[in-house]
């Protein structure tokens, strides 16, 4: 029984809040449909996987914790993120999550304090407010939880109701662990996304050993562009024979281009002498080649566009990537999609699924896309979007041009497994929020409404993703 | 009587919605003024005219209703858009109609939607939800409607309540169908709008075409720029005695400068020589020399800008223009416009009315630009920000730094002639609710709001547009 | 004892309103932290400073109110503004006053209708409305308070309840009306702010002649780079010595770079042969240099980007600057000012408080740096969103990435000394409303939201700007 209110993020007006609290009550219990995140499938390869301590669990890995915490001035060495030289960090886990209780008081009005907050109420049924005073009685509670047997990974998946689980894959991964999953016999879906940036992005560090390793699971020597294209399309059966469904692919732009020289900048890579705008025009060439296999072997097509990675360098030397220093830039798909668009758009095999950084891109360039081209869909509001204001701005932004049909209801994205239901429930009630808002304005009556909220919390996620 | 909610669009808090419904009530009987928008002339100067089928009235010619179809797949032929090519398509207005109702789940929650179900219910007298198990019967009522003389476009302008209507011509028009609707004593007012844009943008398909027409139509042998000036002065001279108040103009940039060597670019253009920058260039000069003729004629200018027409190409060259697929761009005003506005801005004899497509220049560029330059007004919301959203989103963007008063009022801006109540209603109730919102905050007392919704609703299109 | 309605500025629902009453109530009698604006210094130093009349304190000198007359084709010259020419403008306050009265309507809905309306109440008593018809009796109602010694400027700072005040001062100001100020014995504090850019812009008209100053003031010939770099610093370390915490730059843009020919540039300068790029890149050097210095002296370094200056030529030649008619750009701020926070933004010694006109880079760019870097801060909505959409647009945007806690509270950046109190009232009344907004979704509870608005309205300004 959650101690959380009944009514949280529904807004106060009551009548509004009353519809808001039937539409979601609708479909509360719905299975979770997940289709794109980082989980590491090696919680549901062992049975018997181990989240380790409470710091392990909820702050080590977590970049959009340790982030703020590092922006207010804590440096990353006292929240045990391990260094890459080895050097020494705080390995005490009581100590780093005093410190963070200390100083959860930052994620005031943020996402996550909300997903934490409701994470510690219902998945660990603490009942008390973290703060540096209970902070420690609050460690004992979860780490008790986690060393009973109720909160083994596979344990977890069945009580939070998933239906399915995308995790996110290199084109050069084996997929042992999801192999070793299937072999196992449990029922769990975990099925493996095909991401293959790091043999594509001719600036990735350690490109041409990613190349390498390409050619040895492909069993086909790319040394030229044909053998690039085979070694893709080999790897992509293979993902589908894991149950894959989709791709994802990342770009700093959303530029797009057809080339000639495919080849020719191809090999001058594989000799080291790619320049950056080889680099671009490369990735841009090779979107519009995925949008041609997606087209074969129907696997759905994700882009991710505008993060500048690693935008502090120092803490990247220091920590490596994905270490909360990801800034978002200005970006632009009129025109950088339209080659691809051009050419695949309006192909019923394509389905191709847009994420942006650049919330004023959305009622500007991708719901006008997405309610015309008939490939194109819009993700749910992504990363820093995530979150209880930017899903009601991307419901105000895109619905009315795209058209609520012509999105893909939610992805929750994350590598933190146990803040899974907190997210989904979180859009689950601003969904239901946003439609009783079309209610009580007389847009749309009760029975559209009831279909409404249904597509939003699990149709339209499975069917866009072909779950 | 009107058998939807009374209170439809205004905020749920029962003060607020009070205060709305209010003022809102001041104004709903308030004569429609429809200073911009791209209804056919013909309707009224045909007395007799009939609109065919409730898909000839409804679908077939409204981008925005077959756009949001397309994109989930249904080919335009079946909607029976006609090609090109004069090739195929469906030509039983019923089916179409019953794909239509088949598929209107689609706009849910879209201003689409929201037109559709209030003119259906308001001007057709449709009680029941347009769905496919009803799209027959309603199809049945509405083609029952369009036989009845009260469904000609003469007795719907007046029963609308238009006190002007201006449809959108181009320069090279002989406006007969203007002409004979004066000549036919009928007291409506049906304007024409000068819109130069073919004969301006040096790229436009068939340019040399219009060159010609123009020379034609004006008398004036266009052979230099200074004859292109006269034929276009001459042309304005003509759209004024047929009535006009005011130009139009689009670009797909707010760039101007004005050129020494304009004679020198359309000498190319003559020749067929012109570039892509002379294009550009030379409908950056125009715009200034446009600005310069208002100062002369009075005729109020009005300023587009922001589409990406014909993005998709395939489309284009099987159905042509205005097939929903121009896709909003980036914009940019405030280094775009200084030239004109830093030679005719502060000129008291210039109204420059400015439309966009980007609403992050709203509050960035051009409310600070309105709220400056004495020539310089913001049109409403435009295209898809003519909705629900778009216009609240205009409302708290805009007001504050350019002040009501450096507002238009509203334009319908559409080429479907019956949704024109709708539309009007909408912003209305939208701007009723906004003062509301204002007058509950004590910002602004009820008297403030009473001229505020009278202006909004009707004193500033007047006013603005000269009418 | 305020006529004002007691719960203005609040959202209309019942329960909200009654907690952002109650918020409000808590810090609606704090001091006020006022760390950035434009007041003159002569106003404290002069214990008997007189305002003039009604139209030279609350007209003439503010470029917020006439730039809406100007925009309704109301002359500067007709308002009293000064001309650089010292040509003919009126000259009688009444008549002014009258002319605004008449006017005053244009503002509804506009911040400074609001601060008007609130400061002409709360500060001089008036209980009527301005109209034309009022105006002439509020004048003598204003202008027989500021005949009395209750409306001295020192008087007034007490009464406001002020506990600091920053003025902005040119690096080459010799502070003398803070010197008597000080002198006086007075125990109110108003402190300089370090404002280099007129010597470091190398565009600046007069830049020679500020050099020349520089020299002069500091003692040190500025005739190479490090010298000009020693001045910099002798000045700043005499600023700190008057009392100043803080610095402030403005840009058109967030450039940064750190040049190796930053001698090479400013020798081009001193021989007038330095170019548009040489003093955009100098600019973007010194931001950097200048950060180096904060780190040395821990003065606050504020940072205000977009802002195109003086768009409107003619009436910059016709009346000077800051004459309403600057006009903000797009900004980016993620690729242009890494190389400054790649050198300075997790040193614990600098505060880097940055300002934008360009609110799409308020949840893109500024709030996911703000909520990495530890010296990075934001500051409150500046300008044209210093309004009550913009400050909830700010909270809305912002507050979720950023985290309240690397915001810096607010700063009334006013040079209407007597509107100081209506702008920080209008802050804590949004801010407790946002909060409000918050508990009743139950995202904070009360005992955060009572921390929450403590900060927003008090805390957070003061340890941000180490008063």
């Amino acid at each position: 029984m959650s101690k959380l209110p009944a009514d949280r993020y529904f807004d106060p007006d009551p009548a509004q809040k009353e519809i808001a609290q039937q539409l979601y009550d609708q479909v509360a219990k719905l299975p979770l449909i997940c289709p794109h995140g980082h989980v590491d499938p090696r919680l549901f390869a062992d049975p018997n996987y181990d989240f380790g301590s409470p710091a392990d669990l909820l702050i080590i890995p977590d970049h959009y914790v340790f982030r703020m915490l590092y922006s207010q001035g804590i440096p990353l060495e006292r929240l045990g993120v391990p260094r890459r030289d080895g050097g020494e960090v705080e390995r005490d886990p009581r100590k780093i999550w005093q410190l963070f209780g200390e100083n959860f008081y930052l994620f005031r009005g943020t996402p996550t304090g909300i997903w934490l907050r409701d994470e510690l109420a219902e998945i660990f049924g603490i009942e008390e407010k973290l703060t540096g005073e209970s902070a420690s009685r609050i460690y004992d509670q979860i780490a008790a939880c986690l060393d009973s047997p109720e909160f083994r990974p596979r344990t977890l998946y069945e009580r939070f109701n998933i239906e399915a689980l995308s995790t996110t894959d290199a084109a050069t991964d084996t997929l042992e662990h999801h192999q070793a999953l299937r072999a196992s016999g449990w029922k769990g879906r975990i099925i493996p996304t095909f991401r293959p940036d790091a043999v594509v992005n001719l600036g990735t560090q350690n490109w041409r050993e990613n190349i390498d390793k390409l050619s040895q699971v492909s069993g086909i020597q790319v040394n030229d562009y044909r053998a690039f294209v085979q070694a893709l399309e080999s790897r992509r059966a293979f993902f589908k024979t894991m149950g894959a469904t989709a791709t994802d692919h990342a770009a700093l732009t959303a530029y797009t281009e057809e080339l000639s020289d495919a080849d020719a900048i191809l090999q001058r890579a594989l000799r080291g002498q790619a320049t950056a705008d080889d680099a671009v025009r490369f990735t841009g060439h090779m979107l519009i080649e995925f949008a041609r296999m997606s087209t074969e072997d129907n696997l759905v097509m994700q882009f991710h566009v505008g993060s500048y990675r690693n935008h502090n360098a120092a803490l990247f030397d220091r920590f490596g990537a994905d270490k909360g220093a990801d800034i978002p830039i200005q970006s632009e798909f009129t025109r950088n999609l339209r080659p691809l668009l051009n050419k695949f758009g309006s192909d019923p095999r394509l389905t191709l699924i847009l994420f942006t950084l650049d919330e004023a891109t959305y009622s500007r360039e991708l719901a006008p896309l997405a309610g015309h081209y008939p490939a194109l869909k819009l993700g749910p509001p992504w990363w820093f979007f995530d979150s209880f204001n930017g899903m009601r701005r991307y419901f105000d932004l895109d619905m009315e041009t795209a058209g609520l049909y012509n999105t893909t209801g939610f992805n929750d994205d994350t590598r933190a497994f146990p803040s899974i239901p907190a997210r989904h429930d979180l859009w689950r009630r601003v969904a239901a929020n946003w439609i009783a808002g079309l209610v009580v304005r007389h847009i749309v009556d009760e029975n559209d409404a009831a279909e409404m909220i249904h597509a939003a919390a699990y149709d339209l996620a499975k069917k866009a993703y072909k779950l």
